[in-house]
């Protein structure tokens, strides 16, 4: 095992001790949160640690106050058109389900693409399987990319519901959800996003994408904790969309019903406080730095990394080339057949680059690019993220690959 | 406004100010935590902030390391078969809808009690208008308790699930689940049983009281964050109960379906990890301190909470009269009529003593004891406060109940 060098610079705020920690995993999870997140989330435990909306105390008030501000947030980045229409979850996953399930009935149309996560497909197959539904899967090209028009031709008159995903977790590519909203809007049929690839990084408008449903989650690059997330929903779809779950809102006790007022009809049970306190953190740090600044230098990074791995050969790079077209989530397979997991072992274990091999829940999206089954080796950038470390991880490419992989 | 007194040496670790700050909403949020739980929760901030199950890198295998141990702590706890047979969710809400939804199918006959909370009946009721099943409520007495015959008599041939709580969020009242578990059994029904206001206090056996699904949830007597819960499920419940949500489960990526695997199936997308730090590090406060000296404690002072209040007189007291009929939750009405709301404003603002007054998200409890619709004010102890903090409520009581409520 060769020595493990030292990252080239990339010092790490809080994270990791004295050995190189370099994470290029971000569309799992960010890494590291700005520190204001644990703050707010430690000024909860110790200041505040009640339920929100559930008594008239000081405390409960404070907690309430948290998850005011929160959706406030998370209003001002998506451009919500109510404070009301912001829903919280434990993640996008729940989100998507609570939108498809919610929204889809039995015998209905589904429109969606071949790059959907799991998050979206296996709700659907569920539906199909138990109801009836019919789901048509609108094929992106090689690249990952997805042309409106291919939606278009899959409409139908009863469709009722398209569901998407703003931008790949395999290769990054960046789909046209502002063009697909149009279609939706022409054929009146719902319109669900699913941003959790985007949120953070790219200018989401709520009304301007036609959305009726924007499923977003905390952990990424809104920098906040895992086991936050939400959706905006509009005032046409709130209506018609059932609750995943029923129970306790702290509102209208007195019904054995779950009410309808907004957003409790989403939120039952006691919330995530301690999490939507960090998650307004992060959704604050993201809108102070500017997502301009933030996609700008993850973008730059990704471009880099894509450059650094064509120079040293023996490498295929998966996704758009324009830089525009994509996130800083980059997929990368062998040319020589090597094993992506062990690639990925040995960039831990001798280089501390820790990357994700595999098929990242989305077997549609490798069947798309053709990686399936064997998935790729995925390096997502995020803004914490330094060129050293870019230059690091590709130096490190290019020892293994002199190596038997 | 009369001084405020300082409490009477209930110092609150961690929270609150130099003003006194009686905290008596237990029930609702336990607090304060444990300092470990924060510690817990920091650590995983810091030091790992990954996803767990979706990468092979040191930080997802850490991640992956919290939630195994808090698995297995939840195993300890409460007996449960398997680690698999342990599942996370975001609260116990959506555990039981989990559950309830999962395992009730269209037509079925489902048996419960008349002091459930909403996150029992509102699935319930949902089921009954959506797919037709039928609900029969098992009257419970005006003191909240059950007689597990009256259970027995509600049993039909095809009745395929009982659900009900271990103890009412309102009165405090224990009721008999191994016996009904017992009933369950012998009619070959599903026993789902909610353990919101036991878990943490009473020795709750999986096995031993005959459960299918025991629900649980993190933020109250198990000392954890808000954001946690989870259930504990019986094999043959396992592979009937539908998930309620479907999506990336980290594992058979190439699967457009649910996997079958436990706990897989029912933890889709990702997890909340650093709020299962934080439960992993209550229930082991818990574990250590010992069920029996957490439960003695507070049941000692609730009776001498009673007792207090008896002695003032003006206030009605609801529940069972032993204390071992009961957790220390203690509902209190006015026998001149007061404004309950009121009484719990005055007490927070002039005497910073935090109760809850209302319905508790359970209007059926009410309906049993008679205090439906004006609800009840409730006063729910927790293992740090003190005996001083309740004799500084009761003569709080005393000084408002003189005055024009």
């Amino acid at each position: 095992m060769p020595s493990r060098p030292r990252a080239g610079g990339g010092a790490r705020p809080g994270v990791g001790g004295g050995a190189p920690s370099v994470y290029f995993d971000n569309a799992a999870t960010s890494n590291p949160k700005p520190p204001q997140v644990l703050e707010a989330m430690e000024h909860y435990m110790k200041k505040v640690c009640a339920s929100p909306g559930r008594g008239g105390y000081r405390w409960s008030l404070d907690a309430g106050r948290i998850v005011y501000q929160a959706r406030a947030k998370v209003r001002e980045l998506f451009n919500a058109p109510a404070l009301e229409s912001v829903a919280f979850t434990m993640n996008v996953t729940y989100a998507l389900n609570c939108a498809i399930q919610g929204l889809v009935r039995p015998g209905d149309h589904v429109v969606t693409t071949s790059v959907e996560h799991n998050s979206v497909i296996r709700p659907l197959r569920f539906m199909q399987e138990a109801y009836g539904i019919q789901v048509t899967v609108v094929q992106c090209d090689g690249r990952g990319m997805l042309d409106p028009d291919d939606v278009r031709r899959a409409m139908r008159p009863e469709t009722r519901t398209v569901v998407m995903t703003h931008a790949s977790n395999v290769v990054g590519s960046v789909l046209p959800v502002a063009e697909v909203g149009r279609v939706a809007q022409e054929f009146g049929a719902f319109f669900i996003v699913d941003t959790a690839q985007t949120a953070g990084v790219l200018d989401i408008d709520f009304a301007a994408i036609g959305a009726d449903v924007l499923a977003f989650t905390g952990h990424k690059s809104l920098m906040g904790p895992p086991g936050t997330g939400g959706f905006v929903v509009s005032s046409r779809a709130a209506g018609e969309m059932r609750p995943l779950v029923h129970g306790g809102t702290g509102s209208r006790s007195h019904l054995e019903t779950q009410p309808e007022d907004l957003p409790d009809k989403f939120e039952s049970g006691t919330m995530n406080t301690v999490g939507i306190a960090g998650l307004a953190a992060g959704i604050e740090f993201v809108l102070s730095t500017g997502l301009e600044r933030i996609c700008e230098h993850e973008r730059s990074l990704a471009r880099r990394f894509v450059d650094g791995v064509r120079e040293i050969g023996g490498f295929k790079l998966y996704g758009p080339e324009a830089p525009g077209q994509r996130v800083a989530t980059v997929s990368v397979g062998s040319e020589r057949g090597a094993d992506l997991a062990n690639l990925a072992y040995r960039l831990d274990a001798e280089y501390g680059v820790m990357v994700r091999s595999g098929l990242h829940c989305s077997p549609l999206a490798h069947r798309t690019i053709g990686t399936f089954p064997e998935g790729t080796l995925r390096f997502s950038f995020g803004y914490f993220n330094t060129e050293d470390e870019v230059d690091y991880a590709v130096r490190a490419l290019a020892a293994l690959a002199t190596t038997d992989m």
